[in-house]
């Protein structure tokens, strides 16, 4: 795929123009935009809405044709000389965490109508139609689950399977999609398409690494692996002034032996595997009453499917051994094993990114993403650019303009090699 | 005080009918019964106020006068021989947790009440008036705080204080109080009295000592201290999945540290001192993201005053010491120094015990009761009995008949003595 010559991968983008791709980023963070610079879009809301108005005449005024589908994702297309060909897909979502950020999503769908544009002003002809897509719902907040747009487009989730939901405001999902089928009239309703040429994202990183090592393009290759566990610790519940600590079943102590042994079980020098107790919850929750039970909610990843299964698997065996006085039962909700993008898209990205003499990182991406669910279905890479101190799903998030531009034009010269 | 005539004590503790206070006290557990052999009974609802006129009407029908205070503490007089002497005060509270048990307070109110039966019924006649008192809220859960009977009685508390609050409900406290008064229309409103002789409160231990000792009764030499701290842990959320464990300020992790450390600090051989961290918050308590903020609710106790400020005084140091990678702020909300009990009581019911040949066992109290504050006011004791697995504050709450009358026994002795 990466033969396209290199004189219009240059020229596209060279043609990126830094100042109308921030005051574009800037103007999108305005639509739902909260205090502290951050944003709140939730899938399907008014907000969201409001933004794909924007993409859509956005493209109406460059004469782009839009398709919407039946979970709404929205692809704004920019034609290839071959429009039967399959086309080549770019972009990310739009909607955004209660309280978010301006950039986790919507940059890689601002990215990618700057990188449509940069075609267009470099007069870049490519054989492959390139596509610029929303997808819907990717932060799971309001509607779930999370990535519905992409799972959907991928086959991963039948629409009919979860069209009788309601979102956490009650609102129907059937009637969110349809007022934002209603919201873009100038959009022809298309049914999935297939096939896919490739599925390129540009992404903030949401870590620290990239903005560390002072590296402005990171070569995503594939998206770790987690398994997340539930550890339920059952005791008694006690008078905390009444009852000697030898006749105490305290679920929160026995919790805590759990955590001392997993975060050994876990220690990993190289500070890839990755363990978290996000989430904890002690009941009854009084001061003077010791605790009865104890839940712990377990994130755990890693990009190797083996060490993952190693380290994962041993988890219940762990707990109910650090356990003194309670009840242990440990139970998988959920697993997703590490994806491993295709190595000719990663390839092309490395290679744009040597051919503009921008310094990039091969490394894997910590997060979930709409990626994730394409790879499923087509040839599929990602390009991240550093964020401030690795911060996201906050009004904190940040980037810099040049950060934005390096990002796009490393993405408008993958577009047109991928295309070609 | 306890110069009273052998014969009478006896004969007094021989009349308490086994039977007809079992009755009496499940009879009482079905005002506000709930599921599980639970009572929901809070302070000043109308479980609470058909509790009162139960008591008032079993008064009326044996001819004792009923007062009531302005904080709707409600006291059945027993007349001595000399009415212009200070009375002896017996009783407990009505009110119960949400998921409260049968015995918890009731059974020091209906042991009283089995008391002036006894004593009727043996024609033992004392110098000093004998009232059993029900103390408005000492659970503490609808309004605040929690012995506020006893406190507003004892003068810990000025009513006009907490007129103005309300309860969990938004009902106003003058209001449930009005309501109170107005249920018991036989009760005499009477301003606060003094002096008073003394106080004696029969309670079940709410702990497994005697159950395990096979001892029927605790003579209760005071009641531990307590301090109270908040333990703050602030550090950042961070995404679980991109952030490398090196770059993170885990607040969760941090607080592991602390407790780990607070555990070694305060373990005690003797098993006397109690270290309790019944509350825990993680914020924002998310599976996927490292906990940015964590909340420690810290309950310590120790009956040896000098102990208490040494253990506790380290609290905040061990804590700020532990921590690792986050800000540790040690808070302390709230403290009551330990409470010992009048020698002459705690002769007076040991006596008793001994006179009736029931072992017993002199103890400290684990938990408050509203003898904490009557101790302030006048010469004070407590009668413990055993109480199933020591559990309470539960519906699971248990005595056996047999438990509640030897505890019944020497407490009519007891008052004999004390009211001579």
């Amino acid at each position: 795929m990466a033969t396209h010559c290199n004189p219009d991968r240059i020229a596209a983008a060279a043609a990126v123009d830094e100042a109308r791709l921030w005051s574009r980023l800037v103007e999108f963070g305005e639509i739902g935009a909260i205090g502290g610079g951050g944003v709140c879009r939730l899938a399907l809301s008014d907000e969201e809405l409001a933004a794909r108005r924007y993409i859509a005449g956005w493209a109406h005024s460059r004469g782009h044709r839009v398709f919407v589908d039946a979970v709404a994702n929205l692809f704004v297309r920019r034609e290839g000389t071959d429009p039967a060909a399959a086309p080549v897909i770019t972009g990310s979502h739009i909607d955004t965490q209660p309280q978010g950020g301006r950039f986790d999503g919507a940059y890689g769908v601002i990215a990618g109508l700057e990188a449509l544009a940069a075609l267009d002003e470099a007069a870049v002809q490519t054989r492959r139609p390139i596509e610029v897509v929303a997808w819907t719902n990717e932060e799971g907040v309001r509607f779930t689950p999370g990535a519905m747009g992409s799972m959907v487009f991928s086959g991963a989730l039948a629409l009919s399977d979860i069209a009788g939901r309601r979102g956490s405001d009650g609102v129907p999902l059937s009637g969110a999609l349809a007022s934002a089928l209603a919201a873009t009239p100038q959009a022809t309703f298309r049914q999935t398409v297939r096939p896919i040429a490739a599925y390129v994202e540009a992404h903030i990183e949401q870590g620290p690494e990239l903005e560390a090592k002072g590296i402005p393009i990171g070569v995503v290759e594939g998206i770790q692996g987690v398994r997340w566990f539930d550890v339920d610790v059952v005791g008694s519940g006690a008078h905390a002034g009444t009852t000697p600590l030898a006749r105490r079943r305290d679920a929160f102590q026995d919790a805590l032996r759990i955590v001392n042994a997993l975060n050994e079980w876990t220690s990993d020098p190289g500070d890839v595997l990755r363990f978290t107790v996000g989430h904890v919850e002690v009941t009854p929750n009084s001061r003077n009453t010791v605790p009865a039970r104890a839940r712990l909610g377990i994130d755990l990843r890693h990009p190797d499917a083996g060490v993952l299964r190693e380290k994962g698997d041993r988890i219940a065996a762990i707990a109910a051994g650090a356990a003194r006085h309670c009840e242990v039962c440990v139970r998988e909700v959920f697993t997703k094993a590490p994806a491993t993008f295709d190595r000719q898209v990663i390839d092309t990205i490395e290679t744009a990114a040597r051919l503009l003499r921008i310094p990039s990182l091969r490394m894997p991406s910590g997060a979930f993403h709409d990626a994730l669910f394409l790879n499923d279905l087509c040839p599929t890479g990602m390009i991240f650019i550093p964020c401030e101190r690795g911060i996201s799903h906050d009004p904190a998030e940040n980037i810099t303009a040049a950060q934005a531009a390096a990002g796009a034009r490393v993405l408008a010269a993958t577009l047109v090699a991928l295309a070609d």
